[in-house]
Protein backbone atom coordinates (compact mmCIF):
# COMPACT_ATOMS: atom_id res chain seq x y z
CA UNK A 1 0.00 0.00 0.00
CA UNK A 2 1.15 3.32 -1.12
CA UNK A 3 1.38 5.76 2.24
CA UNK A 4 2.42 8.76 0.45
CA UNK A 5 0.50 11.83 0.28
CA UNK A 6 -0.51 13.68 -2.58
CA UNK A 7 0.51 16.88 -4.13
CA UNK A 8 -1.14 18.20 -7.15
CA UNK A 9 -2.03 21.15 -9.09
CA UNK A 10 -4.86 23.00 -10.43
CA UNK A 11 -4.29 25.31 -12.94
CA UNK A 12 -7.17 28.08 -12.23
CA UNK A 13 -9.70 28.94 -9.40
CA UNK A 14 -12.54 28.09 -11.81
CA UNK A 15 -11.48 24.40 -11.63
CA UNK A 16 -10.72 24.47 -7.81
CA UNK A 17 -14.33 23.35 -7.87
CA UNK A 18 -13.72 19.55 -9.33
CA UNK A 19 -10.28 19.46 -6.97
CA UNK A 20 -11.44 20.83 -3.44
CA UNK A 21 -12.14 18.93 -0.42
CA UNK A 22 -9.16 16.17 -0.97
CA UNK A 23 -6.75 18.29 0.10
CA UNK A 24 -5.71 19.31 3.85
CA UNK A 25 -3.50 22.18 2.71
CA UNK A 26 -3.96 24.37 -0.83
CA UNK A 27 -1.30 26.54 -1.63
CA UNK A 28 -2.31 29.58 -3.46
CA UNK A 29 0.02 30.75 -6.03
CA UNK A 30 0.11 33.89 -7.86
CA UNK A 31 3.47 34.62 -8.71
CA UNK A 32 2.74 37.81 -10.77
CA UNK A 33 2.94 40.18 -8.52
CA UNK A 34 0.22 39.01 -5.53
CA UNK A 35 1.49 36.20 -3.80
CA UNK A 36 4.78 37.69 -4.35
CA UNK A 37 3.99 40.78 -2.78
CA UNK A 38 2.13 39.01 -0.09
CA UNK A 39 5.35 37.45 0.78
CA UNK A 40 6.98 41.02 0.92
CA UNK A 41 4.77 42.74 3.23
CA UNK A 42 5.21 39.60 5.84
CA UNK A 43 9.38 39.72 5.16
CA UNK A 44 9.27 43.72 5.95
CA UNK A 45 7.23 43.59 9.36
CA UNK A 46 3.64 43.81 8.32
CA UNK A 47 1.22 42.38 10.89
CA UNK A 48 -1.57 41.08 8.65
CA UNK A 49 -3.35 41.04 5.31
CA UNK A 50 -7.12 41.06 4.84
CA UNK A 51 -7.59 39.90 1.36
CA UNK A 52 -10.53 40.43 -0.45
CA UNK A 53 -12.11 39.43 -3.76
CA UNK A 54 -13.87 42.74 -4.86
CA UNK A 55 -13.57 46.39 -5.05
CA UNK A 56 -16.73 46.46 -3.47
CA UNK A 57 -15.15 45.06 -0.24
CA UNK A 58 -11.99 46.96 -0.41
CA UNK A 59 -14.06 50.36 -0.46
CA UNK A 60 -16.03 49.32 2.50
CA UNK A 61 -12.32 48.50 4.39
CA UNK A 62 -11.46 51.95 3.11
CA UNK A 63 -14.35 53.55 4.20
CA UNK A 64 -13.68 52.37 7.68
CA UNK A 65 -9.58 53.75 7.56
CA UNK A 66 -8.12 50.65 6.65
CA UNK A 67 -4.73 50.91 4.14
CA UNK A 68 -6.59 49.53 1.64
CA UNK A 69 -4.68 47.77 -1.69
CA UNK A 70 -6.45 47.19 -4.85
CA UNK A 71 -5.17 46.23 -8.26
CA UNK A 72 -7.01 45.76 -11.36
CA UNK A 73 -5.75 44.72 -14.73
CA UNK A 74 -2.15 45.56 -13.60
CA UNK A 75 -3.54 48.98 -12.31
CA UNK A 76 -3.87 50.55 -9.06
CA UNK A 77 -7.78 51.05 -8.45
CA UNK A 78 -8.01 54.47 -8.22
CA UNK A 79 -8.36 55.66 -5.04
CA UNK A 80 -7.00 53.02 -2.93
CA UNK A 81 -3.81 53.47 -1.45
CA UNK A 82 -1.41 50.99 -3.22
CA UNK A 83 -1.56 47.93 -5.91
CA UNK A 84 0.18 44.48 -6.07
CA UNK A 85 3.33 45.92 -6.85
CA UNK A 86 5.89 43.72 -4.17
CA UNK A 87 7.54 47.30 -3.90
CA UNK A 88 4.71 49.04 -2.51
CA UNK A 89 5.16 46.78 0.74
CA UNK A 90 8.76 48.31 1.20
CA UNK A 91 7.29 50.81 3.69
CA UNK A 92 8.45 51.75 7.04
CA UNK A 93 4.97 53.15 7.39
CA UNK A 94 3.13 49.59 6.76
CA UNK A 95 5.46 47.81 9.36
CA UNK A 96 3.05 46.47 12.25
CA UNK A 97 -0.19 47.44 10.39
CA UNK A 98 -2.81 45.30 9.24
CA UNK A 99 -3.79 45.98 5.55
CA UNK A 100 -6.52 44.87 3.20
CA UNK A 101 -5.72 43.86 -0.23
CA UNK A 102 -7.95 42.77 -3.64
CA UNK A 103 -6.20 41.93 -6.48
CA UNK A 104 -7.43 41.03 -10.47
CA UNK A 105 -6.14 37.04 -9.95
CA UNK A 106 -4.90 35.98 -6.24
CA UNK A 107 -6.97 37.08 -4.02
CA UNK A 108 -10.04 35.47 -5.99
CA UNK A 109 -7.84 32.37 -5.61
CA UNK A 110 -7.38 32.79 -1.91
CA UNK A 111 -11.16 33.17 -1.44
CA UNK A 112 -12.34 30.23 -3.34
CA UNK A 113 -9.70 28.43 -1.30
CA UNK A 114 -10.84 29.80 2.13
CA UNK A 115 -12.72 26.87 3.63
CA UNK A 116 -9.91 24.35 3.12
CA UNK A 117 -8.40 23.32 6.49
CA UNK A 118 -4.91 24.95 5.44
CA UNK A 119 -4.41 27.86 3.13
CA UNK A 120 -1.09 29.34 2.68
CA UNK A 121 0.60 31.63 0.48
CA UNK A 122 3.24 30.32 -2.28
CA UNK A 123 5.77 32.16 -4.89
CA UNK A 124 9.03 31.86 -6.34
CA UNK A 125 10.30 33.99 -3.26
CA UNK A 126 9.46 31.69 -0.62
CA UNK A 127 9.80 28.94 -2.42
CA UNK A 128 12.24 26.53 -0.46
CA UNK A 129 10.69 27.81 2.97
CA UNK A 130 7.38 27.40 1.89
CA UNK A 131 8.88 23.31 0.06
CA UNK A 132 10.54 22.82 3.49
CA UNK A 133 7.55 23.40 5.54
CA UNK A 134 5.18 21.32 3.38
CA UNK A 135 7.47 18.34 3.25
CA UNK A 136 6.99 18.29 7.10
CA UNK A 137 2.78 18.48 7.10
CA UNK A 138 2.18 14.87 6.17
CA UNK A 139 -1.18 16.23 4.63
CA UNK A 140 -2.27 16.00 0.87
CA UNK A 141 -1.25 19.16 -0.72
CA UNK A 142 -3.04 21.15 -3.59
CA UNK A 143 -1.39 24.22 -5.53
CA UNK A 144 -3.56 26.37 -6.82
CA UNK A 145 -2.48 28.45 -9.54
CA UNK A 146 -4.32 31.65 -9.70
CA UNK A 147 -4.04 32.53 -13.65
CA UNK A 148 -4.52 35.30 -15.32
CA UNK A 149 -8.63 36.00 -15.28
CA UNK A 150 -9.39 32.95 -14.98
CA UNK A 151 -7.14 31.10 -17.48
CA UNK A 152 -4.30 28.77 -16.97
CA UNK A 153 -0.67 31.08 -16.65
CA UNK A 154 2.84 29.55 -16.88
CA UNK A 155 4.58 31.45 -13.95
CA UNK A 156 2.06 29.86 -11.54
CA UNK A 157 1.94 26.52 -13.03
CA UNK A 158 5.99 26.11 -13.14
CA UNK A 159 6.12 27.75 -9.80
CA UNK A 160 3.72 24.71 -8.64
CA UNK A 161 6.05 22.10 -10.73
CA UNK A 162 8.79 23.09 -8.90
CA UNK A 163 6.47 22.84 -5.49
CA UNK A 164 5.50 19.19 -6.76
CA UNK A 165 9.19 18.16 -7.82
CA UNK A 166 10.71 18.90 -4.50
CA UNK A 167 7.94 17.11 -2.68
CA UNK A 168 7.78 14.23 -5.20
CA UNK A 169 11.55 14.11 -4.65
CA UNK A 170 11.36 13.67 -0.80
CA UNK A 171 9.82 10.00 -1.04
CA UNK A 172 6.56 11.16 1.12
CA UNK A 173 4.47 12.60 -1.76
CA UNK A 174 2.89 11.34 -5.34
CA UNK A 175 1.25 13.04 -8.00
CA UNK A 176 -1.34 12.04 -10.25
CA UNK A 177 -3.49 14.21 -12.10
CA UNK A 178 -2.39 15.05 -15.40
CA UNK A 179 -2.16 18.85 -14.72
CA UNK A 180 0.52 17.87 -11.65
CA UNK A 181 2.27 16.23 -14.46
CA UNK A 182 2.31 18.73 -17.25
CA UNK A 183 3.31 21.20 -14.12
CA UNK A 184 6.66 19.02 -13.27
CA UNK A 185 7.23 18.72 -17.46
CA UNK A 186 7.07 22.24 -17.72
CA UNK A 187 9.27 23.09 -14.43
CA UNK A 188 11.45 21.06 -15.82
CA UNK A 189 11.50 21.75 -19.41
CA UNK A 190 10.39 25.65 -19.64
CA UNK A 191 11.99 27.30 -16.48
CA UNK A 192 15.06 28.61 -18.40
CA UNK A 193 13.53 29.75 -21.49
CA UNK A 194 10.86 30.84 -20.17
CA UNK A 195 12.23 32.60 -17.28
CA UNK A 196 14.47 34.80 -19.78
CA UNK A 197 11.44 35.38 -21.93
CA UNK A 198 9.37 36.66 -18.73
CA UNK A 199 12.23 38.81 -17.48
CA UNK A 200 12.96 40.23 -21.16
CA UNK A 201 9.55 41.96 -21.51
CA UNK A 202 7.76 44.49 -20.20
CA UNK A 203 5.08 44.51 -22.61
CA UNK A 204 3.20 41.29 -20.86
CA UNK A 205 -0.39 41.73 -20.64
CA UNK A 206 -0.81 44.81 -20.59
CA UNK A 207 0.98 45.51 -17.66
CA UNK A 208 2.91 48.86 -18.49
CA UNK A 209 3.05 50.50 -15.10
CA UNK A 210 6.66 51.97 -15.23
CA UNK A 211 8.06 49.68 -12.19
CA UNK A 212 6.77 46.28 -14.04
CA UNK A 213 10.10 45.19 -15.43
CA UNK A 214 11.84 45.50 -11.79
CA UNK A 215 8.26 43.14 -10.88
CA UNK A 216 8.69 41.17 -12.57
CA UNK A 217 12.55 40.37 -12.32
CA UNK A 218 11.67 40.77 -8.26
CA UNK A 219 8.44 37.77 -8.11
CA UNK A 220 10.65 35.44 -10.56
CA UNK A 221 13.95 35.66 -8.11
CA UNK A 222 13.82 32.59 -5.82
CA UNK A 223 14.14 32.25 -2.22
CA UNK A 224 14.28 36.05 -1.46
CA UNK A 225 12.40 35.42 2.13
CA UNK A 226 11.49 32.27 4.62
CA UNK A 227 8.25 33.52 5.36
CA UNK A 228 5.06 31.26 4.78
CA UNK A 229 1.82 33.26 4.82
CA UNK A 230 -1.04 31.51 6.15
CA UNK A 231 -4.95 32.29 6.84
CA UNK A 232 -6.28 32.12 9.56
CA UNK A 233 -9.89 33.47 10.40
CA UNK A 234 -10.15 34.80 7.53
CA UNK A 235 -6.38 37.30 7.71
CA UNK A 236 -3.40 36.02 6.26
CA UNK A 237 -0.55 36.18 8.82
CA UNK A 238 2.88 35.21 8.83
CA UNK A 239 3.38 30.99 9.98
CA UNK B 1 1.63 45.14 -38.85
CA UNK B 2 1.49 41.01 -38.18
CA UNK B 3 -0.93 39.61 -40.79
CA UNK B 4 -0.63 35.97 -38.66
CA UNK B 5 -3.56 34.52 -37.80
CA UNK B 6 -3.48 32.94 -34.40
CA UNK B 7 -3.54 29.68 -33.14
CA UNK B 8 -4.71 29.48 -29.38
CA UNK B 9 -5.38 26.07 -27.39
CA UNK B 10 -7.91 26.09 -24.75
CA UNK B 11 -7.37 23.02 -21.93
CA UNK B 12 -11.60 22.59 -21.24
CA UNK B 13 -14.69 22.97 -21.82
CA UNK B 14 -15.12 25.20 -18.44
CA UNK B 15 -12.79 27.91 -19.68
CA UNK B 16 -14.05 27.64 -23.21
CA UNK B 17 -16.07 31.09 -22.14
CA UNK B 18 -13.39 32.85 -21.94
CA UNK B 19 -11.98 32.11 -25.07
CA UNK B 20 -14.98 31.90 -27.76
CA UNK B 21 -16.28 34.52 -30.27
CA UNK B 22 -12.39 35.38 -30.98
CA UNK B 23 -11.89 32.26 -33.32
CA UNK B 24 -13.74 31.30 -36.66
CA UNK B 25 -12.83 27.68 -36.33
CA UNK B 26 -12.79 25.35 -33.23
CA UNK B 27 -10.96 22.31 -33.43
CA UNK B 28 -12.31 19.93 -30.92
CA UNK B 29 -10.22 17.30 -29.38
CA UNK B 30 -11.23 14.13 -27.38
CA UNK B 31 -8.28 12.01 -28.17
CA UNK B 32 -9.24 9.08 -25.45
CA UNK B 33 -11.47 8.30 -27.25
CA UNK B 34 -14.56 10.56 -28.80
CA UNK B 35 -12.95 12.15 -31.69
CA UNK B 36 -10.38 9.51 -32.34
CA UNK B 37 -13.86 7.34 -32.41
CA UNK B 38 -15.53 9.70 -34.70
CA UNK B 39 -12.49 9.93 -37.34
CA UNK B 40 -13.03 6.00 -37.18
CA UNK B 41 -16.44 6.13 -37.56
CA UNK B 42 -16.49 8.43 -40.90
CA UNK B 43 -13.20 6.74 -42.13
CA UNK B 44 -15.66 2.97 -41.94
CA UNK B 45 -17.97 4.80 -43.91
CA UNK B 46 -20.38 6.35 -41.28
CA UNK B 47 -22.98 9.11 -42.99
CA UNK B 48 -23.29 11.18 -40.29
CA UNK B 49 -22.87 11.79 -35.80
CA UNK B 50 -25.40 14.03 -33.98
CA UNK B 51 -23.50 14.27 -30.77
CA UNK B 52 -25.70 15.47 -27.84
CA UNK B 53 -24.29 16.07 -24.69
CA UNK B 54 -26.62 14.07 -22.63
CA UNK B 55 -27.60 11.19 -21.67
CA UNK B 56 -31.37 12.17 -21.55
CA UNK B 57 -31.66 13.59 -25.31
CA UNK B 58 -29.10 10.03 -26.50
CA UNK B 59 -32.50 7.94 -24.89
CA UNK B 60 -34.66 10.04 -26.79
CA UNK B 61 -33.03 9.44 -29.65
CA UNK B 62 -33.26 5.68 -28.99
CA UNK B 63 -36.78 5.66 -28.54
CA UNK B 64 -37.43 7.13 -31.61
CA UNK B 65 -35.26 4.39 -33.35
CA UNK B 66 -31.72 5.71 -33.96
CA UNK B 67 -28.71 3.73 -33.31
CA UNK B 68 -27.24 5.55 -30.22
CA UNK B 69 -24.01 5.26 -28.73
CA UNK B 70 -23.42 6.49 -25.09
CA UNK B 71 -20.37 6.39 -22.73
CA UNK B 72 -19.58 7.54 -19.40
CA UNK B 73 -16.33 7.22 -17.27
CA UNK B 74 -14.87 4.78 -19.77
CA UNK B 75 -18.09 2.30 -19.85
CA UNK B 76 -20.79 2.17 -22.75
CA UNK B 77 -24.02 3.24 -20.95
CA UNK B 78 -26.48 0.31 -20.19
CA UNK B 79 -29.17 -0.23 -23.01
CA UNK B 80 -27.21 1.79 -25.81
CA UNK B 81 -25.88 0.08 -28.77
CA UNK B 82 -21.91 1.21 -28.55
CA UNK B 83 -19.88 3.49 -26.80
CA UNK B 84 -16.63 5.74 -27.79
CA UNK B 85 -14.39 2.59 -28.96
CA UNK B 86 -13.23 3.61 -32.54
CA UNK B 87 -13.65 -0.14 -32.64
CA UNK B 88 -17.54 -0.14 -32.08
CA UNK B 89 -17.71 1.75 -35.55
CA UNK B 90 -15.60 -0.17 -37.98
CA UNK B 91 -18.81 -2.00 -38.15
CA UNK B 92 -20.52 -2.93 -41.65
CA UNK B 93 -23.75 -2.66 -40.25
CA UNK B 94 -23.31 1.14 -39.54
CA UNK B 95 -21.60 1.64 -43.08
CA UNK B 96 -24.07 4.55 -44.48
CA UNK B 97 -25.85 5.11 -41.18
CA UNK B 98 -26.89 8.75 -38.74
CA UNK B 99 -25.83 7.52 -35.72
CA UNK B 100 -26.42 9.66 -32.02
CA UNK B 101 -23.20 10.05 -29.74
CA UNK B 102 -22.61 10.99 -26.02
CA UNK B 103 -19.68 10.90 -24.27
CA UNK B 104 -18.49 11.71 -20.81
CA UNK B 105 -16.29 14.57 -22.19
CA UNK B 106 -15.92 15.40 -25.59
CA UNK B 107 -19.63 15.70 -26.76
CA UNK B 108 -19.39 18.11 -23.92
CA UNK B 109 -16.88 19.95 -25.61
CA UNK B 110 -18.86 20.31 -28.95
CA UNK B 111 -22.02 21.06 -27.46
CA UNK B 112 -20.36 24.14 -26.18
CA UNK B 113 -18.06 24.99 -28.82
CA UNK B 114 -21.08 24.74 -31.45
CA UNK B 115 -22.39 28.08 -32.30
CA UNK B 116 -18.33 29.07 -33.52
CA UNK B 117 -18.49 29.42 -37.18
CA UNK B 118 -16.71 26.51 -37.73
CA UNK B 119 -16.24 23.50 -35.72
CA UNK B 120 -14.11 20.18 -36.96
CA UNK B 121 -12.83 17.30 -34.99
CA UNK B 122 -9.01 17.07 -34.29
CA UNK B 123 -7.62 13.16 -32.92
CA UNK B 124 -4.20 12.57 -33.28
CA UNK B 125 -5.66 9.96 -36.05
CA UNK B 126 -6.14 12.56 -38.72
CA UNK B 127 -3.54 14.85 -37.38
CA UNK B 128 -1.76 15.62 -40.58
CA UNK B 129 -4.75 15.84 -43.09
CA UNK B 130 -6.30 18.28 -40.29
CA UNK B 131 -2.75 20.41 -40.15
CA UNK B 132 -2.96 20.80 -43.78
CA UNK B 133 -6.31 21.92 -44.01
CA UNK B 134 -6.00 24.49 -41.45
CA UNK B 135 -3.08 26.02 -42.93
CA UNK B 136 -5.06 26.71 -45.78
CA UNK B 137 -8.05 28.41 -44.05
CA UNK B 138 -6.38 31.85 -43.08
CA UNK B 139 -8.82 31.85 -39.52
CA UNK B 140 -8.35 32.18 -36.34
CA UNK B 141 -8.42 28.91 -34.77
CA UNK B 142 -8.89 27.75 -30.99
CA UNK B 143 -7.90 23.94 -30.09
CA UNK B 144 -10.14 22.85 -27.48
CA UNK B 145 -9.36 19.95 -25.55
CA UNK B 146 -11.79 17.96 -23.92
CA UNK B 147 -10.46 17.01 -20.76
CA UNK B 148 -11.72 14.88 -17.76
CA UNK B 149 -14.14 15.08 -15.90
CA UNK B 150 -13.66 19.23 -16.63
CA UNK B 151 -10.13 18.73 -15.55
CA UNK B 152 -6.96 19.08 -17.43
CA UNK B 153 -5.04 16.48 -20.29
CA UNK B 154 -2.12 15.44 -21.37
CA UNK B 155 -3.31 13.80 -24.53
CA UNK B 156 -5.34 16.26 -25.64
CA UNK B 157 -3.23 19.38 -24.69
CA UNK B 158 -0.27 17.47 -26.84
CA UNK B 159 -2.70 16.55 -29.59
CA UNK B 160 -3.36 20.59 -29.65
CA UNK B 161 0.47 21.51 -29.31
CA UNK B 162 1.26 19.55 -32.66
CA UNK B 163 -1.62 21.08 -34.53
CA UNK B 164 0.09 24.55 -32.95
CA UNK B 165 3.68 23.94 -33.88
CA UNK B 166 2.61 22.31 -37.54
CA UNK B 167 0.46 25.89 -37.97
CA UNK B 168 2.89 27.98 -36.60
CA UNK B 169 5.44 26.36 -38.23
CA UNK B 170 3.80 27.29 -41.61
CA UNK B 171 4.79 31.02 -40.41
CA UNK B 172 0.83 31.88 -40.89
CA UNK B 173 0.15 31.45 -37.86
CA UNK B 174 0.94 32.95 -34.40
CA UNK B 175 -0.07 32.29 -30.43
CA UNK B 176 0.17 34.24 -27.27
CA UNK B 177 -1.34 32.49 -24.58
CA UNK B 178 0.26 30.68 -22.25
CA UNK B 179 -2.21 27.51 -22.10
CA UNK B 180 -1.05 27.71 -26.26
CA UNK B 181 3.08 28.05 -25.29
CA UNK B 182 2.38 25.05 -22.82
CA UNK B 183 1.07 22.85 -25.06
CA UNK B 184 3.72 23.48 -27.69
CA UNK B 185 6.56 22.76 -25.15
CA UNK B 186 3.96 18.99 -23.77
CA UNK B 187 4.28 18.56 -27.34
CA UNK B 188 8.24 19.00 -27.53
CA UNK B 189 9.22 17.63 -24.44
CA UNK B 190 6.74 15.28 -23.10
CA UNK B 191 5.47 12.66 -26.54
CA UNK B 192 8.17 10.92 -26.19
CA UNK B 193 7.49 9.34 -22.71
CA UNK B 194 4.00 9.90 -22.06
CA UNK B 195 2.43 8.17 -25.30
CA UNK B 196 4.89 5.53 -24.06
CA UNK B 197 3.82 5.73 -20.54
CA UNK B 198 0.16 5.79 -22.04
CA UNK B 199 0.76 3.14 -24.61
CA UNK B 200 1.92 1.01 -21.56
CA UNK B 201 -0.68 1.64 -19.25
CA UNK B 202 -4.82 -0.06 -19.04
CA UNK B 203 -5.15 1.37 -15.73
CA UNK B 204 -5.86 5.31 -16.98
CA UNK B 205 -8.72 6.38 -15.39
CA UNK B 206 -10.09 3.10 -14.27
CA UNK B 207 -10.75 2.83 -17.96
CA UNK B 208 -10.95 -1.21 -17.04
CA UNK B 209 -12.76 -2.34 -20.56
CA UNK B 210 -11.48 -5.31 -21.86
CA UNK B 211 -10.42 -3.71 -25.49
CA UNK B 212 -9.26 -0.48 -23.52
CA UNK B 213 -5.23 -1.37 -23.89
CA UNK B 214 -6.48 -1.75 -28.17
CA UNK B 215 -8.29 1.34 -27.79
CA UNK B 216 -5.31 3.34 -26.15
CA UNK B 217 -3.37 1.75 -29.09
CA UNK B 218 -5.40 2.83 -32.17
CA UNK B 219 -6.29 6.68 -30.41
CA UNK B 220 -2.45 7.46 -30.20
CA UNK B 221 -1.74 6.21 -33.63
CA UNK B 222 -0.77 9.38 -35.68
CA UNK B 223 -2.81 9.42 -39.10
CA UNK B 224 -4.50 6.62 -39.29
CA UNK B 225 -7.16 8.46 -41.53
CA UNK B 226 -7.54 12.14 -43.84
CA UNK B 227 -10.81 12.32 -42.78
CA UNK B 228 -11.98 15.44 -41.38
CA UNK B 229 -15.31 15.62 -39.27
CA UNK B 230 -17.16 19.08 -39.44
CA UNK B 231 -20.17 20.40 -37.81
CA UNK B 232 -23.23 21.44 -39.74
CA UNK B 233 -26.21 22.21 -39.02
CA UNK B 234 -26.19 20.04 -35.32
CA UNK B 235 -24.30 17.06 -37.68
CA UNK B 236 -20.91 15.58 -37.79
CA UNK B 237 -20.42 15.03 -41.54
CA UNK B 238 -17.00 14.27 -43.60
CA UNK B 239 -15.89 17.55 -44.81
Amino acid sequence: MDHRKNIEVCFTPGEYEYFKDEYEIVVVIDVLRATSAICAAFHNGIKSIIPVATIEEAREYKAKGYLVGAERKGQIVEGFDFGNSPYSYMNEALRGKEVVLTTTNGTKALDVAKDADTVVVGSLNNLDALCEWLAEQDKNILCLCSGWQDKFNLEDTICAGAISEYLIGTGKFTSSEDSSIAAKYLYLSAWDRYMGFLKASSHRRRLKNLNLNEDIKYCLTPNLTNVIPILRDGKLVKL
